[in-house]
């Protein structure tokens, strides 16, 4: 028999990897949690209804169709059927594809906003952390199955949830040990006044795509492509002496407001940004915050401020994007409610903290301490030990099988358990038990209130 | 535009929901780690090869098979893509099926340790909480995709895992507020022994699924299928007589011993169950655990121990049920791994919950505290509030735009916060803040410190 294994593109997260997974997951909602987001679950299952059209021509491609076999057998019109059989190798199960599996959880959330909008008070702070499904070709860093841990809020125009926004970037990267990350941002305004100042006779998205190509082709390779879309040289100068960069303060939107020469559209831009850093007043922030008119984020659909986030030298593009959107729910026909929201890479983010082993010692280990013992009598000792240990919350093991304690020990160290408890005859007369700390080599003769407080420490 | 909905038998889980639904895992999940057992996930979409001819018939009817659009595209044959199309209305695209959806959590679990047994330590303890779906026709407490929440260890056939479990089913309880749930326990020895003592020619499988009838269709039921078996009357009184259930002690295993007439075969079932009672010597249980000789639980692959957990007058089933096997990993080609595990109904556990409303009284609320404001400068001031608290691990939102106080003690009215904070003029100037108690109607003023701690208390 062949060994199973899981499709290509997913992936079976064990003990050590959830451990890992966890932490970045907790350290997220933690912070969604402190600012006031709250819990969101929609189901993997989606009507095709709900999720056709919404991802462009190429979504569309990547999206997984679902049938039960019961549902396609009952609904294959018998006289139908059999032509099929007849042209299909028998595996082919033709059916009509009712339902698809969530692409991202930007649909769903807009799906139940519209759904639920009487039972909703807005406006409404929700986060929600679950898996998606893409059928893309798999690579490295790129999944058929993966986590996306989005905030949202929506209902509300004010700016107050763009400094929250900042406040959690600023708190999730510093709390998972990366303040070394760079808090990107921009806004629609400052994308739409430079078409405007530049007087280019395009479409502002058609602008925005080509811009955001200037990581990967430079500024040649974008003045390049907009010279070919008859915009002239001395406009793209311009263009590149205005979209620099510099850390978001007072100071440098002045600078900007000038470098645009006070367009106006520019001007509602820096207004935002103003009210936005007159909320931030008096909050430290450990990452850097830095205004980057390139940023463009290819979406058209952000009408206010873009967000995103890098690590440097990660090798890794953004781990996080997001930004304020007017039109979200329009696709389910409720118009005209604002909102703003963010989206963390879940699995990029443990891959920079597994390459640059950032992961703080104690996810290393397996928390466990095993009860190792030497024969019926000292086993169920273990059992009791075990009891109090659990009932002061520490989460422990009796080594179930009666096998010689070097056995036992191979087990601790496989396991990866840093502590292990050995009780024999004279531990259980004296209540003194032997505590090997595997990690350190160290051994020590304790009583148990003792060994919690060594285990704890 | 027609108001987009959630496919039938899904569910979104909005705030409220959430909190109660995550309080029953992390409870769970709580128990399980304290007893060494470690998180795994598998990925929700399995190789068909992995899933089908695993659930039976019925099973392989309700499992839901997927196809992106982009592999049903690449790779259906040109000339017969035109021939279906024309047999097909649009919208029907075929495709051969090469994936299916997690159908539940043991097969995957199979799947796991036969693929990377060369990289697990044996035994091994885990616990895995994901979704499974299944194609089947929604009912009241029938979804179509839904939480399980198990606990496996393979890899030993100690039964100290059977005492670790019981006292897992004894916590769990205790700790979710339902302490009258019964732990009904049974094993197979002694199913194996009735067909053996009562001399019935048939498979012990065939008996234990009539057996398994009995809730529904009484002793009388039960006798009748029997008789219809061809056993005679005589035969099944002696049944009767011996199949009652009683308190898991020594003193009534000593009892069914007896009533056994000392069977070899219900003499391993003791043995076993003796062993386990000596592994929770010492130990309180506040769930009645009960040896209930009726117990089948239908699946033929249980080979010793057998559990079942019900909630007495919730009028719903079982909500756990869990049991020895020996040859899990044997239909992916490793044979004879022992293991033993448990699955908890979060759904029926939540229902329960739900219907006699057992939830703790701060499940009911919104956990977050309002900062209410006047004007801008109070609005930033309630910005530098909100820090404060969020430093203090406290949840809070600032209310975002700029309306009447008595909309926004509305707001915090409608999302269910308990506590308001108020400041203006007088707050900023004194430094002792308006703090609402919503609920009991109370006001205090209050300095920010004073306010944390009554919202601690």
């Amino acid at each position: 028999m062949a060994k199973p294994s899981n499709p290509q593109g997913t992936r079976d997260f064990g003990p050590a990897v959830m451990r890992k997974r966890d932490f970045i997951l907790d350290t997220v909602r933690t912070v969604f949690k402190k600012y006031g987001f709250e819990p969101l679950e929609t189901p993997a299952l989606e009507t095709l209804e709900t999720l056709e059209g919404k991802y462009g021509e190429e979504g569309n491609k990547l999206l997984y169709k679902i049938r039960s076999n019961k549902e396609i057998v009952n609904e294959l019109p018998e006289e139908k059927a059999d032509g099929i059989k007849a042209l299909l190798p028998e595996r082919w199960i033709p059916g009509n594809s009712k339902l698809g599996l969530r692409y991202d959880l930007t649909i769903p959330f807009a799906r139940f906003v519209v759904q639920h909008r009487n039972d909703i008070t807005f406006p409404f702070r929700r986060y929600q952390i679950q898996q998606v499904w893409r059928g893309d070709r798999p690579a490295k860093g790129r999944f058929r199955e993966f986590t996306q841990c989005d905030a949202d809020c929506i209902g509300s125009n004010s700016l107050l949830h763009e400094a929250d926004l900042i406040q959690i970037y600023n708190e999730v990267f510093t709390n998972l040990g990366l303040p070394n990350a760079i808090l990107k941002i921009n806004h629609r305004k400052f994308l739409e006044a430079l078409v405007d100042e530049l007087s280019l006779d395009f479409p502002v998205g058609k602008f925005t795509t080509t811009l955001d190509k200037l990581d990967k082709i430079g500024e040649a390779g974008v003045m390049k492509e907009l010279v070919g879309y008859g915009v002239d040289e001395t406009k793209c100068k311009q263009l590149f002496a205005i979209i620099g960069n510099a850390e978001l303060t007072e100071q440098n939107l002045a600078t900007f407001a000038q470098a645009f020469n006070n367009n106006v559209i520019a001007q509602k831009a820096i207004d935002d940004l103003s009210a936005v850093l007159a909320f931030l007043k008096g909050y430290d922030l450990d990452i850097r915050v830095e205004l980057d008119l390139s940023l463009a984020r290819g979406l058209d659909y952000y009408t206010g401020c873009i967000f995103e986030a890098v690590v440097p030298d990660s090798g890794i593009g953004s781990v996080s994007g997001g930004g304020r959107y007017d039109d979200l729910t329009g696709v389910f026909g409720l118009k005209d409610v604002s909102g703003v929201g963010i989206s963390f890479g879940i699995d990029r983010i443990y891959e920079i903290l597994e390459a640059q082993n950032l992961w703080s010692d104690n996810l290393h280990n397996n928390e466990n301490t095993l009860l190792c013992h030497f024969d019926m009598a000292s086993q169920q000792y273990a059992m009791g030990v075990a009891r109090t240990f659990r009932e002061n919350g520490l989460p422990c093991i009796v080594y179930p099988d009666n096998k010689r304690i070097n056995k036992q020990f191979d087990f601790a160290n496989k396991i990866g358990v840093k502590n292990a408890i050995v009780i024999g005859e004279d531990e259980m007369k004296t209540g003194k038990l032997t505590l090997k700390n595997l990690e350190k080599g160290e051994q020590f003769s304790l009583d148990i209130t003792e060994i919690m407080k060594y285990i704890n420490a």
